[in-house]
């Protein structure tokens, strides 16, 4: 198919490059030309000069920018991709954004009769360059059924959770379970470690019942040592739970963890760890 | 070898049960003395009326009992169990308690000879009932030697995680893990629910990646119905949680997120739901 991927990020890179690999005729658009070209250089396919040049003749078009502004730019801006797209063509975001957004965006499509995806990822950068992505989708059927073999190229696992917006919804549940299971991990690692346990004892004898986390077996050991130079970075994850809260307001439910574990992550910033992993939220406990 | 059992609780009776059925000569002995003749027409062995009378000729004496005072009064106080133990003998401790009672007993053992190992259990009223226990283990190499093969009749998992206390600060790891879990849980599933998601679809998506955990596995469909009456309780968590908050106090380290979730366990008990399992968390959020 004819594709087109705005947006060469850490995240968005990986994903172009694998639907090169599948076959696909891939054209890239990235704000910083010269990142576009380093890709057509290494990958093939064309780069685009904005995301309308992108667009024109493209089947599906496919977005994994910054946030709600970003993606508002590429799509509905000034040489932004809705207007240059057919009708009956795809637009996929995998941006992580508001529900709100992605509702505006489904809105704006329908009326140019656009098929429109909202589809946060979840599995990082290494699941991006594994292609092991999990996708979670909102939007109609048909658009998530013309999606889906895209996608297949850098997922491991894809879910239609209901209409537009109800992507970007599932991704904040998923990052508010995260957030409690690293601060209570953090909480549990910096009382163990004071109390001078040996920590990578005391992980692999509880790892194994009701305290049991992805986050336990795959980050307590690096968090006992301090090492947070790799994974999901802070900056990041305070984007998140902001629309995760500014969501909650709207719908008049309270996330008492989920805003004081954003605290606590501006407060990791603060000390300089906005680029480190989430789990760095120990750090503010064991002083670090 | 000659067992005696003190606390025929939800917890006990099952291990002492696992005890006699592995061949052991079991005395028990409960507060309530009909538990204990019950107990003995059901599996055999035989009933002492006080921890002192238990103990006499024991070669192993165990307790699991209620908090701190409990434990004082079976091994310390009137008619408690250390003074009738011989020198030798072998005490384990399956309460959950203070480290610093389990430091005190290790203390109070040591003058007369005993071996001492406190040895608190996870994985509820099931894995007693099933023998799948997990046991964090604190005391002298030898105690936990001596113990270990004792234990294996209801334990799956068996740690020896440092000197005296040590069993017990590895459960407040345990447990402020599984608090921060089950609030980010319940914070995720309560903002899901009046997005309109299906939280059984969400659960399958999200549960496979870095959200993943043994509650959301276990627990999350149970608590997108409102079912809570099984599991570890309200009251127990928040016996559980204070240790830990006081043992932070004393080692200056802060708990926030075990402060804050200790809070909301309050609320649960307000809410009449201190016999429901700890997922009912979500009861504060979602107003059920």
């Amino acid at each position: 198919m004819r594709i087109s991927f705005l947006g060469l990020g850490i995240m968005g890179a990986p994903m172009a490059r694998h639907l090169a690999k599948a076959g696909h005729d891939v054209t890239v658009c990235n704000r910083t030309m010269a990142k576009a070209a380093a890709w057509v250089a290494a990958h093939g396919g064309q780069a685009a000069a904005t995301p309308a040049a992108a667009a024109v003749d493209a089947e599906v078009v496919i977005a994994c920018v910054g946030a709600d502004a970003d993606l508002r730019a590429v799509t509905l801006g000034r040489d932004g991709a809705f207007a240059a797209m057919a009708p009956g063509s795809l637009f996929i975001d995998h941006t992580t954004v508001s529900a709100a957004i992605a509702r505006e965006l489904a809105d704006a499509g329908a009326a140019r009769e656009l098929l429109v995806l909202d589809a946060p990822v979840s599995g990082g950068q290494a699941g991006a360059e594994n292609g092991m992505l999990t996708i979670m989708c909102g939007g109609s059927a048909t658009a998530f059924a013309e999606s889906q073999p895209v996608m297949e190229a850098y997922a491991r696992r894809i879910g239609h959770m209901g209409p537009a917006g109800s992507g970007q919804l599932t991704k904040m549940v998923n990052q508010l379970c995260i957030a409690g299971v690293l601060q209570g991990l953090a909480e549990g690692l910096a009382l163990g470690e004071a109390a001078g346990l040996d920590l990578a004892q005391v992980v692999d004898v509880i790892s194994k019942g009701a305290a049991q986390s992805w986050q336990m077996e795959n980050r307590a050991v690096t968090m006992a040592r301090g090492e947070f130079d790799f994974g999901f970075a802070v900056d990041w994850m305070r984007k998140d739970l902001g629309l995760a809260l500014d969501e909650a307001r709207r719908l008049g439910v309270t996330l008492p963890l989920g805003a004081l574990v954003d605290q606590f992550y501006g407060d990791v910033q603060a000390m300089g760890g906005g680029r480190q992993d989430t789990s760095s939220l120990i750090r503010r406990l064991a002083h670090r």
